[in-house]
């Protein structure tokens, strides 16, 4: 909660649940990254929050991005930032979408697999490519599926068919999890890295990136690491494994960069319970699931939640969005400490809710509106 | 997949995946539950797919509406149907919005404690409320949480409260679980229901109504029985525990009603093996958790998918969307059978998905556009 945020609240007319980023934590994450990495480019992960004025801040700042998409390559552009800032990481594209991508002047695209590779060859041809490989995500409070990867001994395969397609093959990348707790979580990624760049290096292929993926955490309820501790921890680990053949290197933090710079306000629909004898009081918010808060899924992501009350004695409490589904339910297998005072109507803030809010809400489910953002 | 659909995507010129839902099916499922329970009147429950071409049919067919929410009141009454079609059926309610729902001629609410009574009491005086009682949900593919609803035995005392504050105290509600294939789940809760009625006699107020709630299914790939067996097993229910004096019913079926009306065609944008040794192809849609399938959260609905290559051998496929989020991964637990001679730009088509898909889209995830709709 920073003191931006608040005059902004406190003279708020609209109705209903917002979240408002304030850039000046932006920015302050962003020297972070670049100080605490400096010979890292820092990609920023737009999918995190493509809010318009965070985009040009970063823009101005210096940063690349990450894009997801022919939309989010598009808001990149708008910012006035060249593609050459621009590396389109999903491993998952339509082959119009990668030459549209190619037609705007993206030249690095990411794969996992020699089908991917193909696309590009025919829709892209001559850009750089990087390969990415699966990671356990131990450590991840957020932990990534396999869906996105390859098992690093295929990478040398894709990679070599890359090159043999007349593009180049210029890297790998991976990510160790989202909000990533362990700061040496990349050290094995970057052993299987070092591993690739030997065995391509002896194909004949000269790798030159490694992309470092995201997993830089904000702080929620529990506490984290700084992003100097990361820093060392990576840098430690690029020696251990590259020696003084340190490769370009790229990270992707959204999360990181966005996350702690903004706050939802939200409001208390009803408090009740489900019988005489229940100990346990169910708070409703006009928010959920489904107009801003998806990470709480599985209960993932434990936000911190401040009330005008909180000096006084707290009682658990499940706490529940406003819609008739009955999965938007924020946080119940382990119930929320809320003031025995919190009323109905009262306010609460919803901290470090910068990153994978507003884009996850839904449309209008339940004719909800999806989240109103501000950014200051 | 009607002929009608077929049709229609023959023609379409659009890219991208598109939900299509055909209204002649939504007609014969209204009918079909209109004969099935003629005494029961129909509140379709708009948070199913609130596609004004599918509130007019409904509304120009006789159907009430069950809404979530002040805007789907609203587009109910854009149809021309008037309030008195109309239950607010969220227990969760600001209570501005009891206010405005009023001022726009609501007079049915529902409630499961006292503090959303005093709401109603305050500002909808006079309406007419029914207390939602918790329900166990056993035998539901998509069972509800706590979320809603009291203890039973809490009931009386919450429309005793109503009746005090000089609200009509006017029934029970209840919801035995979306997708529910058992025909005879509702006959302990319509036992719940009765014992409260005589209850609140005893007390001297005479309740009314009972609202059944939804969960009648639509046909995903297990077989399900037909609404003429819900029907009758309801009926058989609400004669056994109310005798010769059956009360006002409801049914809010939303599932039931449009989910068999629509299909989404969606496209394969890449197939790929995590390593050499994997069984299991990944094959990536264009569709996935973000823009419309959000009810595979946790593999619950199983949508049938057909192909033009059906007829070829099948084997497991992991089958996930194109965002770059983990978590949008759609069936992995149970693998999918897909034809081996699936490939990349294929088109598929996933069936039922007439309900929970238009709305419960995220606005802009990862850039990607909600899921388009057409209602023909």
């Amino acid at each position: 909660m920073t003191e931006r945020i608040r005059e902004f609240l406190r003279n708020r007319r609209e109705d209903g649940p917002c979240v408002v980023v304030d850039l000046d934590v932006v920015r302050d994450n962003y020297h972070a990254f670049a100080h605490s990495l400096p010979d890292t480019r820092v990609f920023y992960a737009v999918k995190a929050n493509p809010a318009p004025e965070i985009l040009n801040l970063l823009a101005e700042l210096g940063s690349s991005f990450d894009c997801a998409s022919v939309a989010e390559i598009e808001m990149v552009l708008a910012t006035g930032a060249g593609a050459d800032r621009i590396s389109f990481g999903n491993t998952i594209k339509k082959e119009r979408d990668i030459a549209r991508a190619f037609e705007l002047g993206v030249r690095l695209f990411a794969v996992d697999c020699e089908a991917e590779v193909e696309k590009i060859a025919r829709s892209a041809p001559g850009s750089r490519v990087f390969c990415r490989i699966l990671c356990d995500g131990a450590g991840a409070d957020w932990p990534l599926s396999r869906k996105f990867g390859c098992a690093p001994e295929m990478a040398p395969r894709v990679l070599e068919l890359a090159h043999r397609l007349g593009l180049a093959a210029y890297g790998i990348s991976f990510h160790v999890g989202s909000q990533q707790g362990n700061v040496d979580a990349w050290d094995s990624a970057l052993g299987s890295a070092a591993a690739i760049f030997h065995d391509m290096a002896e194909r004949g292929i000269q790798l030159s990136m490694v992309n470092m993926g995201g997993g830089f955490p904000a702080k929620y309820l529990k506490e984290m690491p700084g992003v100097p501790a990361y820093g060392e921890a990576i840098f430690r680990s690029l020696t251990r494994h590259f020696g003084n053949r340190l490769p370009e290197t790229i990270i992707e933090p959204g999360r990181g960069m966005v996350g702690n710079a903004g706050l939802i306000e939200a409001e208390v629909v009803l408090i009740s319970r489900k019988s005489d004898d229940d100990e346990v009081r169910w708070v409703y918010l006009d928010i959920g699931k489904f107009n801003g808060l998806a990470e709480t899924m599985d209960e993932a992501i434990r936000y911190p939640i401040l009330t005008d009350k909180d000096s006084d004695r707290k009682t658990p409490c499940v706490l529940a969005g406003p819609t008739c589904d009955s999965v938007d339910v924020l946080y119940e297998k382990t119930p929320y400490e809320l003031p025995v005072s919190l009323a109905i109507g009262d306010k609460v803030l919803i901290e470090a809710c910068g990153a994978y809010t507003t884009t996850y809400s839904s449309v209008a489910f339940n004719g909800f509106s999806p989240l109103a953002s501000y950014v200051i």
